[in-house]
C-alpha cells in the first residue's frame, strides 16, 4: 500500500506554503534599503501565487541589526538582507563581498560575482555557515562622507572618529583616525552629540533622508572606500534547498529582479538627491584633494596586502580572484565605461 | 449546474501550458546575444516547470533578422528577442531605446527606464504595434569600430564607407560619411570585400568571435555612439496579458535575471577578449582624437535636436524625458563612478 500511494502526489500547492521571516539591517521602511527588501518579499509572493511568503522584519523588530547573520544561522530568521561587510568577525572575505577600496564599480563587481568565480568563492566561505548568499543590489558609487573639518591632506584626518565599516575603516586607522561602525538608525545623533566627528553612509538619496546636512559641513567625494556596495540576500541553505524545484527558481529570478531595480533606483535618485542638498541646503561639495587619495589608496593597498598575508586559505582564494577581476575589468573600462564619461565632458554642443 | 461547475476550475497546470516562438536578431548560438537568448528561454522554463516555454530561433531560421519586429506584430512569432534601434522604420523614438551616443550609460539607462520615465514611455511608443517591450541586458560601453584608415581629426572619416545602425550612423553622415546597416553575420564578408571601411560591431568579445582583426587594421575607442546598447525582449501584447498573473511574473522576473546575467557577462568577457586582441593579435587600440570627438559629438547633439523639432508628440516626449536624465545622471556620476574611476588610476601602491 505505501508504494502505491507514493505514486499519488499530495497537490503540490498545499504541500509547498511556505512562510519565510526575513531580518533586514535596515529601519523600518527606509527608502532604498527598506523599501527594497519590501518590494523584494512582494515580488517572490505574487511569482509564487502565494507558495513562499517573506514576512519582512526591519532593525530591531525581531533582532538587532548586527544580530542579523546569527539569527539566521540559529533559525530564528530564515533569511537576511543586509551586506556581508557587517560580518567580518565571521570571515574576512565576507568584506568583499561588499565592496572595496580603490576596488570595482558595481557593474564591474557583479561581472566578478556571476563571471568571475565570485559567487562560487562566496559559497565556499558561506557553506560553514549553512548559508547561500546572493547579491540584491548595489548602492552604486558611494559619496566620500559628512565632514566637520576640511581635509587638506593625508595629515588631516589623524585623530578625528569616523562611522566607518569595512576595509575602508581598517585604512584610516592607518592615517591615524579612530573608526566606528554604527547601525545606520543611529549615525545622526552620533553625529550631532559629537561622539563622532565624521560618517559615510551611502549618497545623496540615502543621506538626505537621514538629515546629515543639518549636523555636517562638508560632503566629499569620491567615494573611493565604497565604489558600489552590494547589497546580500542571504538564506538558510537548507530551508533553500528544501524548496520545490521552481519555488527556488522563481525565487532566484526575483533577487535578480531587485538586484536591478535596486541599483537602478539609487541611479535614478541620487542625482535628484544631489541637487536638493547643493541647492536647497546649501550643502558644500568638495573633492578629496590627490594627495590624500594617494595615501588613503596606498593604505587600503597595504590592508589587503595583509588579509592576503594573514588570511585562511578561502579568504586568500577570495582576495586573488578579485585582484584578477580587478585587472582585467579596470583594463577594459578605462577605455570603454571611464573612456566615454571622460569624453562626454568635452566642449561641444548637446541639447538639454 | 453551470454555476455549480464554474466554482470547480480545471487543474491550473492543465490550463496554461503555453509555447511561445521567440525570433532573434543574432546568428544562432552567437556568444553574448545568441546564448543569452537561449539562457533567458531556460530560465522561464525551468521557473515555470515548463507552463511556459519559449522556443528560440535564430536570425534566419524562422524569418530574415531585420523582419523580426514584424513576425512578432503579425503573429508569425510571440516575442524577440533583439535590440529597438533596428526598427528606426517604425519609430524613431524606439533609437532611445538601444542607445544614444554622448548619451547615457548602461546603469543610467537603466535608471532611466526603470525610475526616470523611461519604461511608460515606451510602453506608449509600442502600444499601437500591440507589443509590449523590456530591457533584457546590455552590451556595456562599445568600441568606436573598426578602421582601416587612421582617424587624423573630423575630416578623415569624409567620404569613407561604414555599418554602424543608429543615431551613432546619422552624426557620422553629417561628417560625410556613407552608412549601412547590416546584420552582425553580414559584416565580416563586406569588410573583407570591401564594401565598407569601417564597422562597428560591440565589443571585444563579440568582435573577436566575429575575426574583424583579420580584415581591418585599428580598434578605436572611446564608442561614443553605443554608450551603452540595451537588448530588448518585446512580446505580443496580448498574449502576455492572456498569461496567467503568476506565470506573468515569473515571466517578468526572469527578464530581469536576464538583463543582469547579460550584462555581467559583457563586462567579464570583454577584459578578457581585450587582452586576447592586443596580445595574440597584434591589435593596434587606438584613441579617437579630441577634434574629432568634438565634432562628432556637436553632429550628434544636431540630430537628436532634429529629432525634437521634427518628431511626433511621443518622440518629442521621449527625447525630453531623455535628456531630463542625461543632465541629473551625468551630474551624479562625474562625481560618483567618473570620479572613482578616475581616482583609481592614480600613482599608489596597490597588490595585484
Amino acid at each position: 500500500a505505501a508504494a502505491g500511494t507514493s505514486t499519488l502526489a499530495a497537490p503540490a500547492i498545499a504541500q509547498s506554503r511556505i512562510e519565510w521571516k526575513m531580518v533586514t539591517t535596515w529601519p523600518k521602511n527606509f527608502p532604498g534599503q527598506g523599501t527594497g527588501a519590501v518590494r523584494f518579499a512582494n515580488s517572490v509572493e505574487a511569482a509564487t501565487e502565494g507558495r513562499l511568503k517573506i514576512n519582512v522584519f526591519a532593525a530591531g523588530e525581531l533582532v538587532p541589526p548586527f544580530e542579523s547573520f546569527d539569527a539566521v544561522t540559529r533559525g530564528a530568521a530564515d533569511l537576511m538582507h543586509a551586506t556581508p561587510y557587517y560580518w567580518p568577525n565571521k570571515s574576512k572575505a565576507l568584506m568583499f563581498y561588499s565592496t572595496v577600496p580603490f576596488g570595482l564599480t558595481t557593474g564591474e563587481q557583479e561581472a566578478w560575482m556571476q563571471y568571475g568565480g565570485g559567487q562560487e568563492l562566496w559559497d565556499k566561505v558561506l557553506d560553514p555557515f549553512g548559508l547561500k548568499g546572493f547579491h540584491a543590489g548595489s548602492t552604486g558609487g558611494q559619496m566620500g562622507g559628512w565632514f566637520n573639518k576640511e581635509i587638506t591632506g593625508p595629515g588631516s584626518v589623524n585623530g578625528m572618529k569616523m562611522r566607518i565599516p569595512g576595509l575602508g575603516g581598517e585604512a584610516l586607522k592607518k592615517l591615524g583616525m579612530t573608526v566606528v561602525n554604527l547601525p545606520g538608525g543611529e549615525i545622526f545623533a552620533a553625529l550631532q552629540s559629537g561622539a563622532i566627528d565624521a560618517t559615510e553612509w551611502v549618497g545623496p538619496w540615502n543621506d538626505l533622508t537621514f538629515g546629515f546636512y543639518k549636523v555636517a559641513k562638508y560632503y566629499y567625494w569620491p567615494g573611493m572606500h565604497e565604489p558600489g556596495t552590494q547589497i546580500e540576500v542571504t538564506i538558510d541553505k537548507k530551508k533553500l534547498t528544501s524548496l520545490p524545484k521552481d519555488v527556488r527558481a522563481i525565487l532566484e529570478a526575483c533577487i535578480y529582479q531587485e538586484n536591478l531595480k535596486f541599483t537602478a533606483e539609487f541611479n535614478a535618485r541620487n542625482g535628484a538627491s544631489l541637487q536638493t542638498l547643493v541647492q536647497t541646503h546649501n550643502v558644500q561639495l568638495k573633492r578629496f584633494p590627490n594627495d590624500f587619495l594617494q595615501a588613503y589608496g596606498e593604505k587600503c593597498g597595504e590592508v589587503i596586502q595583509e588579509l592576503r598575508d594573514g588570511g585562511d586559505a578561502v579568504t586568500k582564494e577570495v582576495i586573488e580572484s578579485f585582484l584578477k577581476a580587478r585587472r582585467e575589468q579596470a583594463s577594459w573600462n578605462r577605455i570603454a565605461e571611464q573612456g566615454f564619461m571622460n569624453a562626454r565632458l568635452l566642449d561641444y554642443k548637446f541639447p538639454s
